[in-house]
């Protein structure tokens, strides 16, 4: 997406040689327009895969997620929750995830009641970096015995390896603008 | 909202006197055709506010502002923050809530740069219970001196005091289902 791309480039802010800082539009404040056309891409990407639920996990997958769905003709989106709530009562299915940009640990977690085997599931999320969510949420698909179809990413920083790994375990991996390097304030896209 | 009302009924579950679980919805799992009309309900509501930009906080009112501010004509959300990511180097306003559901204690953050004292802001959330989360909000637009337009709630706890403690501040409080008692597995709505 190369509108994606020309924004990053324009509003994000490199840091260091692993962080891209993309808050004045995707993850903490969120231009709702721009979220529209990338949920617009990822429902022409997966287009005719059948896809039957948008899994992500809280906090900015949420609203990807979200804007994602009115384009998949509104199915349902499920987020996976990173702390459990004393509302969540019933069985869950869990797995644990490691933050590299918050340096802690959680442990993602579903309600067995809204993912189920007949499932065909996208996984959603701002981005791709270690892969670390990504692989949590998929381990979650798998615990449930249900397909998925594949994964989304707005953002990949190809240089962390999340995207190797997933496809090494076969998922099909779609990212709109993959960061090749970020490199003395500049951010090179593959 | 009637249809919201009737959906809270069939699918939400109380849980003793306090409890109201609409996690098949609204905040776990989320049903995006009926949050897209509980935005477009806020836009009826707060039209003619000249709304700036809609203020929430992570997870699941995150779901909400993006599916209201579309009706707001594609106005920004800005999503507050319960941990500070290490992405968020620059200066932010912050205030303490206190979360009765999960018994935790954490600050929300907004990053100065977003939020402004020309902004005229529309707080919504999922739920309004104690406020807590509302009334931290509200301090964190009175921080940036902007102006605060409203509250908007999807489901108030009327029992739990939390528009009532809003309102005595001279917020605009506005809930699409106001509950007045949970008891005995029953609901009852105002």
């Amino acid at each position: 997406m190369e509108a994606l791309k020309e924004r990053i480039i324009a509003d994000g802010v490199a840091i260091g040689t692993e962080i891209v800082k993309v808050d004045s539009f995707l993850n903490h404040q969120i231009d709702v327009a721009r979220l529209d056309e990338i949920g617009q891409e990822f429902a022409r990407i997966f287009a005719g895969c059948k896809v039957s639920k948008i899994l992500t996990v809280e906090a900015s997958g949420i609203a990807i997620a979200c804007m994602a769905a009115r384009h998949f003709g509104n199915i349902p989106v499920l987020f996976a929750k990173k702390t459990a709530p004393n509302t969540m009562t019933e069985e869950f299915y869990g797995a644990e995830v490691k933050s590299f940009t918050k340096g802690t640990t959680s442990v993602v977690r579903v309600s067995k009641k809204y993912l189920c085997k007949e499932d065909k599931i996208l996984i959603l999320d701002d981005f791709l970096a270690h892969g670390e969510a990504a692989l949590g949420m998929a381990e979650l698909v798998e615990q449930a015995g249900a397909e998925l179809v594949g994964v989304g990413a707005v953002i990949e920083k190809q240089f962390q390896g999340g995207g190797k790994r997933l496809k090494e375990k076969g998922c099909w991996v779609e990212s709109l603008a993959v960061i090749e390097s970020i490199c003395d304030g500049e951010i090179r896209f593959l």
